[in-house]
């Protein structure tokens, strides 16, 4: 291994301005309602913007007019709206992308799978290196839910994302949940005034982990320009490249 | 966005010497018994070695005497006999870290949970930068089955590793599995005395992409000394620092 | 174990006219397109029907103006339109809830979220004994992709369908995948003329259990006035009934 | 829908003499050291104990002549030794099977899987009706674990269960976890000398109503001699019976 980590943390040499992010929030309440996935952003959305990263929040729920579907454009199948072909190009010019919402019944909402479904649309199209066009990218995860089910969430949204193309920092999800049963959500206040989970050190840490990870990654490709182009491009693939595979049928 | 993917790709420019990888095989078949896995294993081993790669294969049901436990050593919790804690050495020090198995009743096999818990078990290691010390590292997923679950034990291994601190590169799972319903796996002779799957585009090039992508990263992390040491050290968060992270709290 | 499997089976025998089953297609699919789930579907209602089992298929996409949410009724959460309600009284009046969908990367739909979020919506109805009201009803589960994840979505569904108080029979799912990689989806036409899917003997055996076991269970369930109302009564449980239930630190 | 509950409820009506039910416990912790899910299983256990029914609890940490693998007996494969047909004997003669364990990082211990995977070496095994010879039987699962993953667990558990051919009851899952992060497990002593999650009502609810809709559904189905064989023998559909299917290629 030829890992050395002997260069000292400098944390003003750290300077990722230039950088994109857009955070999805599949919450189901509309706006003006309270989003409890929407508090536990804002604290990376914050990490973020001191250092002056563009941030963007959306949160689907109150955008009616994105189509179900999965093609990149569905008004080309039906649908007399669509509001989703300008969204993706936001997508597409961000570095972090964070699929950040709740748990309902154990597993993510609605709202996170539609936009899951609507990111695979756009899966085939590929860079100008012949690679899947989110390579390059970095993604994270969110989640909040009031008893159960971060990981469960998490291992679908990050398992999307790295199939997409994105990359996946270390420790790349976090989240809250409370003990087992009914109870407060996230940011729900107390008896005491206090606001629940708010204090809990390990949503905390791994949000601030989670965020500096990113940042660092994507950091890192931008400055490699992105994932080197050869033996992932599907151009050249299909072209008849093959980059030292070798069938094992001739082995 | 700053990404610039205009850089050339010069196959001769890609050096991943002095770089190594462990790929653990999850079979439930014993040596010499043949194992449908380890068939896929070769190939990205294949290409690895291609570069000058040192890999390694465990195949785990081969070493009876990997305790089964959540501690890096289980001789101090009354086993008599642990390989782990040699295993684990080679872990640390390899830079690729595969973890490949079958599909059984459609997820994970014993022998892959064995190795995830063992891994688990080590993960409060730090490196000296206060990281945990799976920092630095990549991670794939090479799963094989004869009907279904690919992508549910890959969401699995993939959230394991990158909780543990691996970074997971771009489409790093592959697999080989039929149509639904009992058949033939994954390298079997078909009448014609051809192999079942090994034509299989799809999981040739996945298994390819994979591939790549691992040395890719592993090339660039190392190249950088690791993930970068600032925001995600345990120690200093555990010392007191916060790393821009403000409790909604006290916005 | 008591069990006497001795009894002649007498095909003539079964009677299950009374019985009412709903269907819901998760499909992305808005009519009149072909919905490959509508496929399979239709060969467990075509079995369901010739016993005289009433059946009804709800293909959410072609009813937008089933709203998001959590609750009953949306309209009382500011939304302008809900179909829900109306939809849901036929889901009581059934006894017999087959959730089908598609796989998209792996998952299940996001109509398919949708319609499970809704169902858990009103979870917390009683019936008249103070059990959960999906008590006494029987729940299954059919699932179509053209690669991977059947175990995956219906591991979903089944969970929570079991979870609101559905009975879930032997072998309640059923689908068809193809092999690993793009190809034909169920029931596509092939290059001679024949059906991808429909001769695959697997689909059309758990199919059919399926269909029988959900019958058989319903029946039952019917006969004996659903599930005995006694120990899983939750305005009981809340009145402070414990059913033998011990606190172990009263051991 | 034909159901009917207006039979009142009469506890001394319920006699589940005669009922056997076996419980399995994934913990990765060898005896005397305390398994926190043993403890959740007492609960469950003494309700049915109080009710006459024959219990029994394997600890398979505590077995390790359980040899691993997908084979009824693994001496028949190079294994020299393996305790799993005895046990599996025991299993056929029970009406209910109950699969508990811990959590792992988010997912069933590999002692669960283990147990999982013998299960199913022996799913091609037909009663004497031609069902699959789980037919008939119950199953729940009780999961431990201190911070997430009681829903993701149970869905894999519950799956299999229905997969191998046991009927699932309403809520036939029970769990505790704690809140996000590290913290006590299930039963640990807290500072004030009370135990961890014995206070939590959803908890012992949960593992009541479990307990309960295991008994009566294992009554009711021994009542009718298991599941009436019809349009589910594996037997009769491969010597040609296709119970009403009609290929949807030939309507």
């Amino acid at each position: 291994m030829m890992q050395d980590n002997s260069r000292a943390a400098q944390p003003g040499a750290y300077d990722f301005s230039g950088l994109k992010a857009i955070f999805f929030n599949g919450t189901l309440t509309k706006s003006p309602g309270s989003s409890h996935t929407g508090r536990l952003i804002k604290i990376s959305q914050g990490i973020m913007q001191k250092h002056s990263i563009k941030t963007e929040v959306i949160r689907t729920i109150d955008h009616p007019d994105i189509a179900t579907g999965v093609w990149p454009d569905m008004r080309e199948h039906g649908w007399p709206k669509d509001e989703w072909p300008g969204i993706f190009k936001r997508v597409m010019d961000a570095d972090i992308l964070v699929l950040a919402g709740p748990i309902w019944l154990g597993d993510n909402s609605s709202q996170t799978k539609k936009v899951i479904e609507r990111l695979y649309a756009c899966s085939s199209i590929l860079n100008d290196q012949g690679q899947y066009a989110f390579y390059g990218k970095v993604g994270g995860c969110l989640i909040t839910g009031n008893e159960d089910g971060i990981k469960h969430c998490a291992m679908d949204v990050l398992y999307s994302l790295q199939h997409l193309g994105c990359t996946i920092p270390p420790q790349a999800d976090a989240g809250w949940i409370g003990e087992a049963g009914p109870g407060l959500s996230y940011g729900d206040e107390r008896d005491d005034g206090s606001r629940e989970g708010f204090d809990n050190d390990f949503t905390n840490r791994n949000t601030t982990f989670m965020t500096w990870n990113l940042m660092h990654l994507a950091k890192i490709l931008n400055g490699q320009g992105g994932i080197p182009a050869h033996g992932n491009q599907r151009s050249k693939w299909d072209g008849g490249a093959r980059f030292d595979f070798v069938n094992p049928e001739y082995r």
